[in-house]
């Protein structure tokens, strides 16, 4: 068994050591600079704690989760283009630093590397390794555009809002999880059970992400905050406090999202805080944290095998940014 | 053997036959629009007869060719962006018909799309096809980001632009001819000969475009014409001209392409035919296509099983659109 610690280096390890062609610059020096900003490397982490779970050889797994944290690098250059984001992980976002062709295509070049390491899984499980990626690549870009939908639709239920951040963000925790699984050799039932542990800690993850945007500050968290409230996204927060706001609160809380105030960020988190939409973000966190924890406790591994993942899920549910 | 109109029918149908997801429509829509569109199906039509060449059964290789055609597809999706361009196959583009988000992530989608048909290869071939597939898609970014380098480059010469054209548009057709004949199992060898011939052939079809956006008419090619000289861009006739352009004829060709002129399309026409820039651009395709043929001419198949891939590279060259 791998400590969290050891996994990280691990990753830290191989992207370092990871060379790309070098011209023409202007397509590579971007996707070397998007990698070398680092961050959570939380999808390759998860990837091989699961293959070490099931006593699986993680650097069997090293090159599928390098595959998948760079498509996940890939996504986020994209988004950063259509969200109009200027700040990633404390950073310029490369269409900001560069300008959006070259955003476009340096993710495209991102794209096709993601499958070259993914394809780097051994032969005997290659093709299902693929499969369960591209998969999850498609439902990425489905839950990226019902995110941009949302924007100009006005009857978002917490239901909608849940599905668009499975596809968008949980799915690709879930199969990092699942191919790691694969990689160990794991019956395809229990590939199946941590994918389900992995989807609704993805959901989980994001509430947390939604709620660290509206309540945390911009050294912790490395990127705007108060970003969601700014563009009138309709989160969690935003879906549960209009559900739950009434009277003069609901007229306050139309007032600010259809306007621009100066105060609006700090009026609307003072409505959050009177609704205790804080309160039921966590609420909703922990129901979707715990049918993890269901998800996880049905695989037959010893205990002490899990505990690793276990000890990364609850990190990840108390992060502070 | 299949003629060139059987290989068009049976990819015309496949084309019918596919099915992707309606939901989001926003994103599927794009998609199925793009496809809709047509276009030669080049890229298909050399795999499967390149497949045929070799004897091989171009069932099995139906679907790594739509992939490539799908690819194919997903780059101009991004280029159109990237060169707003309005038109494309006389119709709106999809960052014009739509948006530019749209447009974006679309072709992230089709991307793993084409990926996923490339893997629907049989499955003893379906690593070596992907590697192919999968340098030449990199290949192809490298090669748009060199021709969006060009655009502000002052010193580009004759040979920078021909290595480009190379990367963005004949691997491509060499992949798609190489995947063919590794399809239909024939010799590592003539797998590459046949890429060579597809490579030269891809820089002739090039050079080829080039000539019809200078001297073709909007109904026959499908685009605006003259807009490469609208736009200023580098071409081989842009070079060739500044090449052997001298005094006066310099001079008007430097005011022409420092200014927007409202003749400047026609009074740049004039200057290539004073200088006879379609002779040395057809010149030139010549020798491209002479060497395609030196390739082909090295596989030891019977004459007339290469007959029908030479007929259409033939009429690639002969084109009026």
């Amino acid at each position: 068994m791998q400590t969290i610690e050891e996994i990280q280096k691990r990753i830290a390890e191989a992207f370092k050591e990871i060379e790309f062609r070098k011209k023409p610059g202007e397509l590579y020096e971007p996707i070397s600079y998007t990698l070398s900003l680092g961050g959570k490397r939380l999808r390759p982490a998860l990837c091989l704690m699961a293959c070490d779970m099931f006593g699986g050889d993680v650097e069997q797994a090293i090159n599928p989760a390098i595959g998948i944290e760079i498509f996940h690098n890939f996504t986020l250059l994209h988004d950063d283009i259509m969200d109009e984001a200027p700040i990633r992980r404390g950073e310029e976002t490369v269409y900001k630093k560069w300008n959006t062709n070259v955003a476009i295509l340096s993710g495209d070049t991102m794209m096709a590397l993601a499958y070259e390491y993914i394809m780097k899984a051994p032969e005997s499980i290659r093709s299902e390794v693929f499969s369960v990626f591209n998969k999850t690549a498609i439902e990425v870009c489905e839950g990226q555009q019902y995110d941009m939908n949302f924007e100009t639709q006005n009857n978002i239920t917490i239901k909608d809002y849940i599905e668009m951040i499975r596809l968008k963000t949980a799915v690709l925790l879930a199969g990092s999880l699942k191919i790691g699984a694969m990689l160990a050799g794991a019956d395809s039932e229990y590939c199946e059970a941590l994918y389900r542990f992995g989807e609704n800690l993805g959901i989980a993850f994001q509430l947390k992400d939604d709620l660290l945007d509206v309540f945390s500050d911009i050294e912790k968290f490395g990127k705007q905050t108060g970003g969601d409230i700014a563009t009138n996204k309709k989160t969690f927060l935003y879906l549960k406090a209009f559900e739950k706001a009434e009277g003069e609160t609901l007229t306050r809380l139309t007032h600010l999202f259809g306007n621009n105030d100066s105060d609006k960020i700090s009026e609307v988190r003072k409505i959050y805080e009177e609704l205790n939409i804080r309160e039921e973000t966590e609420n909703e966190m922990k129901k979707y944290f715990d049918r993890a924890m269901d998800f996880i406790e049905i695989i037959p591994v010893n205990e002490n095998r899990k505990s690793e993942l276990i000890k990364f899920a609850q990190l990840l549910n108390r992060r502070e940014s």
